[in-house]
C-alpha cells in the first residue's frame, strides 16, 4: 500500500497510555522533501527544527512522538529535539525530522524515547499501522489516505530493478483535532511518495495545496504550536507531471483535512461549508465554519439559517443581502434575502447526516470550502472536564 | 435614581412569554442624543433607521421591542419599524429611535405591537423596571449602572426651576448576550443623562467610549444584527465638562459590558483578560478571549496556561515569548517563557470564583482589558437544543 522504498515502524515508551507513541518514516534513499509549519509565534523547538531541515530540500525520514508537546520547554526542549534527530540519524541515515504532539510545558522523558526510538527503527516495514496508531493523541480513528498518481511515465523510472506498482503512489498520514489533555491540539501530516519530484519548486506546491486543503479544516479556531505537514518523494517510481503530481497531492491532502474535521472533538457529523460570490469567499466559509453559534445549530440539527446569514454578514466582506441564497442539506432555505417556506422538521432529518453541506450564494463569482464539524457537550466535556 | 426629565415605561403586547415586550424611553424635551451601531452587513431595519434618526443630532425617545428582531423581513420590515417610530411620536413628540431585539427572519406582528406602545406610553414614570424587563429576552438578570457626573457646575444648571440631585447624572440600561430562540443574540444599550453635553462631540464622544467598553466584551464572536448602543443627554441638570462626562458614561458602560459578558449564555463566571505589552495589546485580549480552548478551561476550573499563551501565540501580534509571563487569578503561571512550579489545586480552587481575571504581560507597552465568560454545556444547551 506505501510506495515504494518507505518504511514505517511504531513502538511504545510509555509517553501515553497503551498506544504506540513513539513513530519512524524511513525511505530507503534521501527523499525530496518540503513542509508547512503552524504560524502560531508560541511553537515546539520541533517546528523550528524540522523547518530548517526540510530547508535543505532533502530527509531521510521523520521521527514523530506524542502525548508530549516538547513546546514551552525551552533550550532543554531544543537540545531533546535534537537528540531525537540524531538518534534517528544514527540508525536510518540523514537528516531527519522531528514532529511532536501532546501535552505542552513538560520536559520530554528522554530515558523512554531513547528507547522507542531503536525499537520502533527495529520493527520498520510496509504497514503503516503501527505509525498511524503512533501518531494520534486523542483522535477517534486513524486517517490515511492513497492515491496513484495520474500520467506516470513508469518507463522512465529512475531505479527499475525495484518492483514498480501501477504507478507513481501517494500514501498520507494525519492526526488532527482532538486536543491532548490536558493543553493543545496538533495537526501533524505525513505524506510520502515515490514520485520523481526533482524537477519541481516542491516548497511552492506543497505551500499551495496546504492552502487549498489542511488550511481550510477549521475546529475551533485555535492554531497549535505544533501543527506541521511534510511531504517526502523518493524518487523510487519514476517521474511524474507536475501538475499531475500537484493533483495527487491535493487529492490525499484534501482527505485527510476532511477526516480530521470529521474526527474533532465531540463532532457528530462534518459540516462542509461552500461560499460562491464576493470578492473574498474564503473569508465568509471560514467565518461561518468557526461561529458557536453556526456549530451549536449544527449539532442540534436546527435548520437555523439565521446564524449562518447573520455570520456571513459579520466576515467584513461586502455582499448584497438581496442577492443572498442559502441551501442547507441540499433544502432552500434563504432566498434573494428572505426565508422561505421550507419544512423544518425534514431539513433537521437531513441534518442528522454524517456530512452535512451548507451552500451559500452571495453572487457570482470564485467560490471557497472550507471543512469543519459541529460543536456540542462533547467538546465541553472533552475540554473542561480535564485537570491540570 | 433617573436623570432628570426622563420618563421610562413597559408594556406586554404577547411579543414574548409573560414579561414586558416594549419598552418606551422619553425624554420631557429633545435630547442630544448619538450612537454606535452593529457592523453586520446583515442587519434589522431598525439599526438603519436609528442610525438616520441620530444623524439628527436630537432624540424625544426611543422605542424598543423583545422577542422579534424585525431582520432579514425585507420592505415590510422597514414599513413597520418606520410606522413604530410614527406611532411613538405620535404620542411623545419626535423624532424616536427604534430598537428591536428577538427572532429574525419573522414579520413583526404590527397588530400587537399598534397596542403595546399605548400602554407602555399611559405608563411612564420613573421606575426603570418596565423598561429594563421589556428589553430582556433569554438574559438572566436585568442590568443597570447609574453614576453622577463629577465637577458638575450645578450653579449654571439651564432650568434651576426643575429639582435638581446632586448634580447632573447618567443612568444606563443594557441587554445582552442571550440569544432568543432560536436565531440572534443583540446588544442593547441605552444611557440617558440630564447632563448638558450641546458644546460636545457627542457621536465621537460616544464612539470612544464604546470602543473602550461595549467593544471589550466578548461572548462568543458572532456580532448580531441588531446591535445599538444610544446615548440621550437633555441638558436639564447643566453644563459639565466633557472630560468628566466622557469619564461618567465610561463608567456606566463598562458596568453594563461587564454584566453583559457575566450574564453570557451558560457563563457560570466572568473573565476579564489584560493584556500589557505589544504593539497590539487588544488583539492579543480579543484573541485569548474568544478562544474555544481557553473559555472551556475556565468553565472546567483548569489553570490551563498552555491555552492561553498559544492563543496569545496565534493572534499575528509579535511577541517574544521568552518576555511572556502569566498570572491567573492572582497566581504565577509562567514566567519568562517557562511554566512555574504552581499548586494546580490551589488555582483551580481559585477559579471558582464568580470572576476571574487572566493578567498576560508580553513587555513594556499599552495595556487593553476585554471581559468574556467561561463556556460550559449552558450555552450548548441554549443554543442546540431549540429547534427553529
Amino acid at each position: 500500500m506505501i510506495p515504494l522504498g518507505f518504511r514505517l515502524g511504531g513502538a511504545r515508551c510509555g509517553l501515553k497510555n497503551k498506544k504506540n507513541d513513539i513513530g519512524l518514516l524511513v525511505s530507503d534513499v534521501p527523499a525530496r522533501a518540503a513542509g508547512v509549519f503552524t504560524t502560531n509565534l508560541v511553537r515546539a523547538s520541533c517546528v523550528d527544527f524540522s523547518r530548517r531541515a526540510v530547508q535543505t530540500g532533502s530527509l531521510r525520514g521523520v521521527v514523530v512522538n506524542s502525548g508530549n508537546a516538547n513546546c514551552c520547554t525551552g533550550a532543554a526542549g531544543e537540545r531533546d529535539t535534537a537528540e531525537m534527530a540524531a538518534l534517528a540519524e544514527s540508525l536510518g541515515g540523514g537528516p531527519f525530522a522531528v514532529a511532536s504532539t501532546g501535552v505542552i510545558g513538560h520536559p520530554m522523558p528522554m530515558e523512554k524515547v531513547r528507547k522507542g526510538i531503536p525499537e520502533a527503527f527495529g520493527r520498520l516495514g510496509t504497514d503503516p499501522k503501527p505509525f498511524l496508531e503512533a501518531i494520534l493523541t486523542t483522535d477517534l480513528v486513524e486517517k490515511w489516505a492513497a492515491t496513484a498518481v495520474g500520467g506516470a511515465d513508469l518507463a522512465a523510472a529512475r531505479q527499475p530493478e525495484v518492483t514498480l506498482g501501477p504507478g507513481p503512489r501517494l500514501f498520507g498520514m494525519a492526526k488532527g483535532s482532538g486536543m491532548i489533555a490536558p493543553n493543545m491540539a496538533t495537526m501533524l501530516g505525513f505524506v510520502i511518495s515515490d514520485a520523481d519530484v526533482s524537477g519541481f519548486d516542491l516548497p511552492a506546491l506543497v505551500r499551495r495545496v496546504a492552502d487549498r486543503t489542511f488550511n481550510r479544516c477549521l475546529v475551533d479556531g485555535d492554531t497549535s504550536t505544533n501543527d506541521m505537514l511534510l511531504v517526502l518523494a523518493n524518487g523510487l517510481a519514476g517521474p511524474v507531471s507536475e501538475a499531475a503530481f500537484e493533483g495527487a497531492l491535493a487529492e490525499v491532502c484534501d482527505a485527510l483535512a476532511r477526516q480530521i474535521a470529521r474526527d474533532g472533538e465531540g463532532a457528530t457529523k462534518l459540516v462542509e461549508v461552500c461560499v460562491r460570490g464576493s470578492a473574498d469567499p474564503l473569508t465568509v466559509a471560514r467565518t461561518i465554519a468557526l461561529s458557536p453559534l453556526v456549530k451549536t445549530a449544527m449539532f442540534g440539527c436546527d435548520p437555523n439559517w439565521g446564524r449562518i446569514v447573520a455570520a456571513a454578514g459579520r466576515a467584513e466582506v461586502h455582499f448584497c443581502v438581496a442577492d443572498v441564497t442559502l441551501d442547507v442539506a441540499g433544502f432552500r432555505l434563504f432566498e434573494h434575502g428572505a426565508p422561505t417556506d421550507f419544512d423544518p422538521k425534514k431539513v433537521s432529518a437531513a441534518l442528522k447526516s454524517d456530512t452535512v453541506r451548507i451552500d451559500l450564494f452571495l453572487g457570482p463569482g470564485p467560490e471557497a470550502t472550507v471543512y469543519t464539524c459541529d460543536f456540542g457537550y462533547g467538546y465541553v466535556r472533552i475540554n473542561a472536564e480535564y485537570h491540570t
